[in-house]
């Protein structure tokens, strides 16, 4: 490719095999014939695209910044799960992770209808997020916290200055308790799985749905915990079925963490509803949810569209991290490493065809969780001088 | 507002005020009526959607997933501004910050021009994001680091797998020195101000202006260091002027840190050129170039504009990033702090009307720096039986 190169100082041209400055001294630029260029058509770029399938509010401020993330093919995971393997990158969202979505149509719609405080029960990316919109649309915060959550993550979320409360007790309990503490004190509670929440979050799905337009990918594999987001995605394929816009659902495929797994083992034991159970420790704490509140959902629309549940260990995540971010340039959380990890298992058991279209759904960045897994580093130390010789060594 | 809510097992209808679950125990969600949705028109989201002013490439991989950033009103802002605010979140970008536009174009044409390696010379933003890209597109990438860099900014850039040299000696000469080892051994180099990251970073402003259609806006206010995105800005709006829309060019206010501000004190002078300086200390390191390649190309900008240029103390850059996201839910890097903390001391000046609309670039995500100033966290403990009144206390 010859690019055309122009000084903006003293209008010499050239190309950019002439290198990059002027004989002058000054930087070249690209020249470009703009003289007939127009905006393109159409181009909301935020999930308010959808608002036709939305609740009717105006996003003001930072909601209007939500959904919109990049939605890439990663060509070198290919050969690790046996498809075309394309990624949703969720962590582009404003405050790092999907969360935004349903916080945005949340905290919207709680200004709209006069409310003067939203709160969330979570301890990291769903509380980081509602801080971040109540902040933006000048509405108080409430966030109630685990009382033995790590001081770090809540320096993090102190950063939206909303109000912390670390509550002792059974934070599975504290989900419904919240909501109801919410309605007698009109603060609006946007839980994990809340309609509103789940309004928003759907629109991850709509995004994908277009990329593939006509018609939908043949899997999606994501993170799954409380089963909102899950459940969000399934209702965005099924309302574009119902608008003639897909004529078949994707296979969903929801991956939990092996040491939190309440909805694969129901899935595994062939049940319809999940049974609570004692979670364990693990690197994906974001989706460890002992008590998913839509769990049940999650096994029905795994059944409904002839996907699954399935579970894979830390060592497991922090390998598909690490390839995530040396192989496809994208750095994410231990938890959205799971739909990676998640792939690779279900490409072992021949659930994933060589000819289809498989989405990964990267729930999160992984900037929050740098300290997590950190790499040695090599890196040689070269004198100035020596400088062609050490490049040539090493990459000729 | 009142949402329509349905079950999605049972099929019970009710509405928002009635709670987020149905009487059969499962959850919500919200009716939706989609058997009328089309896709909306048009849409590409990323910078690509700008393709007729970009040089001929074919995007694949992350760099398909570059820009295409939230732009978002921050109204409690224009007290301190003075000004409607508006902000580019430009740390929403695949490795979070504006530098994936220029490294998007430029690692696209290398792989379009059949070069095996891409090389930068980057401690920071721009050596991630340059080895993010190149992983995504499968070519080796070179990042030259001075030899001092601390290890934990290496390990954050190594989770890329790029090779990293520590280069003691001059770091300022290096710029033009991996320029020419690029060129003999065929590696793409595509530093802060060569003309293709100059052509993938003018997409930042393309967006600002569509946002603004049919005019642009009255100011934009960014941090500057090598100058290359500042050279890139004010190309964009030349480009839009030369198309027939925009009349008038927005005032271009360029934002150095006060410890290294070499344009800055060059624009005090009156002088044309920029005089490299010994550069101290600062919170703002991503933007401490003492020998700015492209600080002449800003100084002619500012002026072409009836902009200027402008430094702020550590103090003033903390503050504005603290005021960032307690007061608009953006957690940006310190370095892109200095957007506000300049239009803070323009409206001090009188330089921004009442009645203007002023656009504040954040140029990165905070999450990288999540340890630079961290908050004391103020959050007591309760019980959950006690969480009525501890509520009620705090919020009433």
């Amino acid at each position: 490719m010859d690019v055309p190169l122009i000084c903006y100082d003293c209008g010499a041209t050239a190309t950019l095999a002439a290198g990059a400055r002027c004989d002058c001294g000054e930087p070249y630029w690209v020249a470009t014939d703009s003289e007939c260029f127009a905006w393109p058509e159409g181009g909301k770029r935020s999930l308010w695209r959808y608002r036709d399938l939305l609740p009717d509010v105006d996003p003001t401020g930072l909601a209007a910044g939500a959904g919109g993330t990049p939605f890439v093919r990663a060509p070198r995971l290919d050969g690790d799960v046996g498809a075309r393997v394309h990624v949703k990158f969720e962590g582009s969202n404003p405050t790092g992770t999907f969360k935004d979505r349903g916080s945005a149509v949340g905290v919207a719609a709680a200004a709209d209808a006069g409310y003067g405080t939203v709160g969330t029960v979570s301890h990291g990316n769903m509380a980081r997020s509602m801080a971040a919109h109540a902040a933006s649309a000048g509405l108080d915060c409430l966030v109630l916290v685990p009382a033995d959550v790590p001081a770090e993550r809540l320096a993090l979320l102190a950063r939206y200055d909303p109000t912390i409360l670390r509550v002792e007790g059974d934070y599975g309990g504290l989900y419904d308790e919240s909501l109801r503490v919410g309605r007698e004190q009109r603060i609006a509670f946007v839980n994990s799985d809340t309609p509103l929440r789940v309004a928003g979050q759907k629109t991850t799905a709509l995004e994908i749905a277009e990329g593939f337009a006509p018609e939908p990918p043949d899997a999606v594999v994501l993170p799954v915990s409380s089963g909102g987001h899950g459940s969000a995605v399934w209702k965005a394929f099924r309302e574009l079925r119902d608008a003639g816009l897909a004529t078949e659902l994707p296979r969903l495929y929801f991956v939990q963490t092996a040491a939190c797994a309440p909805i694969a083992d129901a899935w595994e034991r062939g049940d319809r509803t999940v049974t609570p159970i004692e979670g364990g420790e693990t690197v994906a704490y974001s989706i460890a949810n002992a008590d998913p509140p839509s769990g049940n959902r999650v096994l029905a629309a795994a059944r409904a569209t002839g996907g699954g549940v399935l579970a894979v260990d830390d060592e497991a995540i922090l390998d598909a991290r690490r390839t995530l971010s040396a192989d496809a340039g994208l750095f994410v959380e231990s938890a959205s490493a799971t739909a990676l990890a998640g792939a690779r298992r279900l490409a072992e058991g021949d659930a994933l065809e060589g000819d289809s279209d498989v989405v990964l759904i990267a729930t999160g960045t992984g900037f929050t969780e740098r300290d997590v897994d950190a790499p040695a580093v090599d890196a040689a130390r070269v004198e100035l001088g020596a400088l062609d010789d050490a490049v040539s060594e090493r990459m000729g």
